[in-house]
């Protein structure tokens, strides 16, 4: 079973990939949790290009040709193996972020985000679950988060609604696979939801 | 105008694409001398991830996605610039390395090579080089040069030929673009027959 969490920037998908992960290993599965950008050793170094520096850095196109890299070794190194031994995954963002962020920053680009996934990557979660929540809430927690990586989040509140946007259009053009998630309230709250949705 | 220098690790492309430039800018042509993988910044930083580390490190599928992001911010941020200011640029290397590469890998790779080309690149130069050795002799050359980016020479001869075979296709299958150099002889003698072709 493949699971994804998706979402905006601090909307909470990571804690909620790790409590499903902690869940399920309690009750006795094999779980790989993982993470894009990144996930394998070579796919991490793609990601320091990714989610550091200016967000001009890349042109939108590049950016979509790493990210199909990073996923591309993520999928042959850590994803197919861990299915193939019969692991449950759940990643924290998968191919939907990049139909979503690369989108949002120029709305010509999801037919060459599509092209380049059907051409290298072809492969979709079983489930995915969108965690939503206000793009204000979450960017504030976000830029609290401090580091490094804020690539993304310097793009500002009104790039964070255009992918809110996004990521809720996914759950009606995918009904089967993606399920949105109610993001407010408390983190066992949330998880209770996700659970649900499982 | 733009021009491309090819060929196998050690045929003496980057001798010859230097000296090319030196002599057009000694006729007072404005002339912008590049290289891939890198050429930019960024794609500099995409090169190191390539050129260095173990011949396995990637599989043939995310090095034809990492070459093309390379390639995209080469073009987008050095080429085409200088295009447009009206400047020669001359690349050691461009797209057809990655046909013969990612194709001598593994022959079912040509045609992602060759989508990916469309769908994000879509640029071909006006002229190219091959330069066109003994395997053998390229391969004692690009060992003599010693340093960290040794991982396609040390993938070793065998593969170094499959690789000349492909340059040698390239010129017939683009008759109009591509023009085979016969690289024996001095350096000068190579330069002439450049020149001429040119």
């Amino acid at each position: 079973m493949f699971l994804s969490f998706e979402g905006i920037d601090g909307c909470g998908k990571s804690t909620q990939a790790r409590l499903l992960a902690e869940a399920l290993r309690a009750e006795g599965r094999d779980v790989v949790l993982t993470r894009e950008p990144g996930g394998s050793e070579g796919a991490e170094e793609i990601r320091r290009l990714l989610v550091e520096g200016a967000g001009e850095r890349w042109s939108a196109e590049t950016e979509c040709l790493l990210f199909t890299a990073a996923r591309r070794d993520h999928l042959e190194r850590v994803i197919r193996p861990a299915l193939a031994g019969g692991k449950i995954v759940i990643t924290d963002r998968f191919a939907d972020s990049t139909r979503i962020y690369q989108g949002a920053t120029r709305g010509d680009l999801r037919m060459m985000v599509d092209r380049l996934h059907e051409l290298t990557i072809a492969v979709e979660p079983d489930r995915t679950f969108v965690i939503d929540i206000d793009p204000a809430t979450a960017l504030a927690r976000g830029n609290a988060r401090g580091g490094k990586e804020d690539r993304f989040e310097s793009l500002g509140l009104q790039f964070q609604q255009r992918l809110a946007a996004g990521f809720r259009a996914l759950a009606q053009e995918y009904p089967g696979r993606v399920r949105l998630v109610d993001g407010s309230g408390s983190v066992g709250d949330v998880a209770a939801r996700v659970r649900a949705a499982l």
